[in-house]
């Protein structure tokens, strides 16, 4: 009934080009916006679930010395003990933040869609710069931990995932959920992107 | 007196809404588009330099064995003795093809504004992955050649850039190379949206 009256007052007043895009954009964002949230919250969830799992992956192992039967030496690998694992638990300490920002702006937009478009602008654009931390911590990572699994003959780098087994599980754990947390960035930079492209079809 | 002639002419014309955007949208992608044109060279330009700087770094040093005073080894050393710098190759290269690909795209787009909305859309995507692509590349290889050019005492890796200076120093420009074109398409991927934020404002 009360869409009926709508329709019968909008028809005698005179065409609104004005009124129209509002409407539709406001129609949009909606959709969006709750899937924006729900994805900036799994952002965080992988980034902070990486950065405990690669900050808790600490073993202690006491190896024997090659040469010297009997003779063990007590060892330990942790992840400050390389520059890219450091820097890979950086970024993605810095990306866990920055998600936690943008799911309470993205809330806000869900609460009120009147700075939507502003929003998309910025969150297209800071999701692309955090793409490129995330993605190029989880190659630095991912290629130290391929080291540490194979080891480089041609170098003369050892394997150290034979011995530290726990340490390299993590590692590993830890660098599938940054893969993730980079897919799930490249995904909301194109969502938003998309929405202002919807928007100007509409 | 042109801008007063023209508010003079407007104002005995009838309100003209549906004209006005694609004055502004046909005057808003042009600029756009000669700076992405521009922007997508320098992206080729450099991915092509940063793939045949890393291809030419191979050396081969006498080394001398520890331990064996007077015998010494030939060894070399290539980028494709690193699995991560394989990598670094094989991501550049696709990028320098996907350059080249919207150079031409973007080249269309000056020439027959028409279809600039739809290709704004696909570059903004598409642009996102190669930053992901790109960033993992050289966030892979600035791992391998951090631990070649210092080493890491704790997993007994030695550093290898004393002997192999050549490699190591081509290594380097290369890093420096793909993380100058990562940082063009982080911007070509915000211009795009930019511009797509822009047609909703007009």
């Amino acid at each position: 009934m009360a869409a009926t009256d709508k329709t019968a007052v909008d028809s005698e007043l005179p065409p609104k080009s004005e009124a129209a895009p509002p409407d539709a954009a406001a129609k949009c964002p909606f959709n969006y916006s709750l899937v924006d949230v729900a994805l900036r919250v799994l952002v965080f969830a992988a980034t902070l679930t990486s950065v405990v799992v690669m900050v808790t992956s600490k073993q202690t192992e006491l190896v024997s010395v090659p040469g010297f039967p009997g003779f063990r030496l007590t060892l330990q690998a942790k992840f400050n003990q390389s520059p890219a694992l450091v820097y890979f638990v950086a970024a993605l300490s810095v990306t866990g933040l920055y998600s936690i920002i943008t799911t309470l702006a993205s809330v806000s937009v869900v609460l009120k869609p009147v700075y939507s478009k502003s929003f998309l602008l910025v969150f297209a654009s800071l999701d692309v710069v955090f793409v490129g931390i995330v993605a190029s911590a989880t190659g630095a990572a991912g290629a130290v931990g391929y080291i540490g699994l194979k080891g480089n003959k041609h170098a003369g780098w050892t394997k150290i995932c034979d011995i530290y087994d726990k340490f390299c599980r993590h590692t590993a754990s830890s660098l599938a959920l940054s893969l993730f947390a980079a897919i799930l960035l490249v995904l909301l930079s194109m969502m938003s992107t998309f929405t202002l492209y919807k928007k100007i079809r509409h």
